[in-house]
């Protein structure tokens, strides 16, 4: 397949690779800001453009765009052929309703990092497309890239993103707290990075639900009043609180 | 090292079999219940009691109970001489001022489940000793089992201790949040894993505060009002503002 990739963060870039290293052509690469058009261009030795409406013709354009930037990248484009599809969690295939004929979403499910390599084959990949044909296509695009492809229609992709917000993005938050404790006692992060590490590798087999441990679950008041009182980050405390009375709310028996 | 365990909980388990893998001679097991003294006996060979006045001679007793009983138990042992160590996180070496001349604490920093093996090479454990003599043997210990032994003194190991409540049982109970929406829209549990085994170990190379994405990180105040929205529940819902604002408010420019 003929693909244009519009955009050039972790996203498109991540997934602009694994079209390419999956036989597909990548015609072209769009982005706001020449140097990094050029940039990712070079990565895949192909050509780029800074305008949408300099889009070159191809079977798929794929819309790896800020949520922000979606809508008005959307309305500079010129050409009417072929399928759009963005990768956002949240943004309801109706976007391009007005715009083309066939349309649709290519959410990957996966946390992209520029460093770190991805291997796409075990990355869930959700689609949606305006009719049956357009559904089939980008399910079989993404059959190509993973093991994990999947249907689902706007509503389901977004509850969706609402999960993997909770399971990955307010999760790397509290690590980041964590190593705010820690810097404060001039311990390294490092510390905590085997159990951190052991967290997760815990509920690839054991139910979150069953894996839980820790003072709430055990409703060891003692300990969480003890920890409590030591807290003197006002935020910190408050969620300490919140979380600590939620999960004992949740095990008691 | 003759060692006596006090408890037969996932702590107690997975220390047991790594002294005696590593060579200690486990002269006895204590629990309050019959049956999971004895059934933890059986398997390390060796003998159990299930009254702390019948503890046997040895160099070094290792207190592995909730927090709840470990006074108690204290409080029965009748055996004076040893080292005497609990192994938790947020009790103050002092819990064994005036009944042990030798005594200390040993802190393996990780989660612990009956199911799952634990290479103890790579657990940090933190101790400390009521005098030099006892930390030095606590030291050895913990060296013997792992390459990452510490000393902390009981300020800090508490603070340690809340870091990992965050990393760890508040990151897990954010599973179970994730899982209780997808269980909702009949998607399984497992499309997460990969995003959370990711999540987990991108920050093994990059700082938590670095590695962090998402709507929030962005400060994508549209997503974040439509997933505010479209959350029911109203203890997910406060969390879910709570932490955003917290999140953009540390991302802001």
């Amino acid at each position: 397949m003929k693909i244009v990739v519009l955009g050039a963060g972790n996203v498109a870039t991540h997934l602009a690779w694994a079209f390419k290293e999956n036989g597909h052509d990548i015609a072209q690469v769009y982005s706001r800001t020449q140097l990094s058009a050029q940039a990712l261009a070079l990565q895949l030795d192909t050509d780029f453009c800074t305008l949408p409406s300099l889009l070159k013709n191809a079977d798929i354009y794929i819309y790896a765009l800020s949520d922000n930037a979606l809508e008005s990248v959307i309305q500079q484009v010129t050409i009417s052929s072929g399928i759009h599809a963005h990768t956002a969690g949240s943004i309801n295939i109706n976007i391009f309703e007005k715009k083309f004929e066939n349309y649709g979403v290519f959410y990957p499910l996966q946390t992209f990092t520029k460093e770190q390599e991805v291997d796409f084959s075990n990355v869930p990949i959700f689609v949606e497309g305006n009719n049956e044909a357009v559904t089939e296509t980008l399910f079989g695009l993404a059959k190509n890239l993973t093991q994990k492809p999947f249907i689902a229609d706007s509503d389901k992709r977004i509850r969706l993103h609402i999960a993997a917000v909770f399971a990955c993005n307010f999760t790397n938050y509290f690590y980041t707290l964590a190593s705010d404790i820690l810097e404060k006692q001039s311990i390294p992060f490092e510390i905590l990075q085997p159990l951190i590490l052991e967290t997760a590798a815990k509920i690839q087999s054991v139910r979150p639900h069953d894996a839980q441990t820790g003072p709430a679950r055990r409703n060891d008041t003692k300990t969480i009043q003890k920890h409590i009182e030591m807290i003197e980050n006002e935020d910190l405390n408050k969620l300490y609180a919140t979380l600590s009375s939620q999960i004992s709310e949740r095990y008691k028996i």
